[in-house]
């Protein structure tokens, strides 16, 4: 087998972006606003996920949401209406990620004052997210039992950039080879400060630690 | 819900990547080279769906496979030896997508002469590479069955570029609300040429249907 390297440039781009990243961090800070980047691959769950964690955080914390899709409006509706928090939609018409600039002009259009967390859905794609830092304070990462135990052998980009991966759909383990310890050993050697949750939606399961972790980081960002 | 576009022009890349491709699909045409973009999410089943398939064909056509990936070689060493059939690896440093340049100097580093048939497997991602013509002749798409039949309606590009449908992982139907009706009308709507080909490649059901098809397309194609 050969092996043949293919080379672009984008480091201006890249650079960029992260002044803009710094800066909206830094004034996300001041109004004490928390910004979760949620990644993943399509069809792993994280619109399902979110729905469930927004509604065991909703009475704890004033929540807002931002849904990125190239076209679709179909997530954000689903969000809105199933857990009534403010939620808007970001159309990227074509672009395969979120950049800071995108989130600081979305976080003006939600309206940050009195917001406690912002969950962030980025475009469903586990390549062009990881590159660009949006100015969250926390990563999601969220891997899906049938995608595979091998994804951060081959995204090593995502697991090596996010803050918390979570296994969602473990209750499909029954019909899928996960190896969730292989799974963690990987990210672990990307990504030594990886925390793990294991969840079902479905079953219940997983979501409340999730859930209680989240009220506590909020906490401590806010000085409480 | 509110909705807020975000504009960015990228027309000179895809014009001048379009020219090429066309340059590409010619001159594989005069060679009677077949050549297959095959594109997903991560975790579709890819890899897997072409071993099974590649070993259903390379006794009646001869075959190549070029496996792209940013960074990893596990899918490449994955396809050559489990079907010896001659494989490389194209590594696109972050690129998130295969265009017709990387395509055409992975076709001249496979090399071509003789191949009847290439499998031209993409990053896992169902956004930029549905924007990027690679000069393939056929496309397919692979939807696997845990990833929602709501995939069409999110990534509406990539259902109306596709031209062979494979749903994935049809044996996992019983753990999970996949309506294939529905996402083939869902894909029909974008597309009225889709074909469709519903396969398991662990419950050995559908494969065979799909590598006939190929070999009466290569045929075709090749004027025999």
């Amino acid at each position: 087998m050969e092996t043949m390297r293919v080379i672009k440039v984008k480091q201006s781009v890249l650079a960029n972006n992260d002044a803009r990243a710094d800066a909206l961090r830094k004034k996300l800070k001041e109004k004490g606003v928390f910004l979760v980047n949620v990644m993943s691959s399509p069809g792993s769950g994280k619109t399902t996920l979110l729905v469930d964690l927004i509604n065991r955080l909703k009475d704890k914390l004033k929540i807002g949401v931002i849904e990125a899709d190239m076209d679709a409006t179909v997530d954000a509706a689903t969000v809105e209406s199933k857990t009534g928090v403010k939620t808007i939609q970001l159309h990227t018409s074509g672009e395969c990620h979120l950049d800071a600039k995108m989130v600081d002009e979305g976080m003006d259009f939600l309206g940050d004052d009195g917001l406690d967390l912002v969950f962030l859905e980025n475009i469903g794609n586990l390549v062009c997210p990881a590159e660009f830092d949006t100015g969250a304070t926390l990563k999601f990462v969220i891997l899906s039992i049938p995608e595979g135990d091998d994804k951060p052998l081959k995204y090593p980009l995502m697991f090596r950039k996010g803050d918390i991966f979570v296994f969602t759909k473990m209750d499909a383990k029954i019909v899928f080879d996960f190896d969730v310890n292989k799974a963690e050993k990987s990210i672990l050697k990307l990504n030594p400060d990886a925390k793990f949750f294991p969840v079902s939606v479905k079953a219940n399961q997983g979501v409340d630690v999730l859930a209680d972790y989240l009220v506590d980081a909020v906490k401590k960002y806010q000085g409480k």
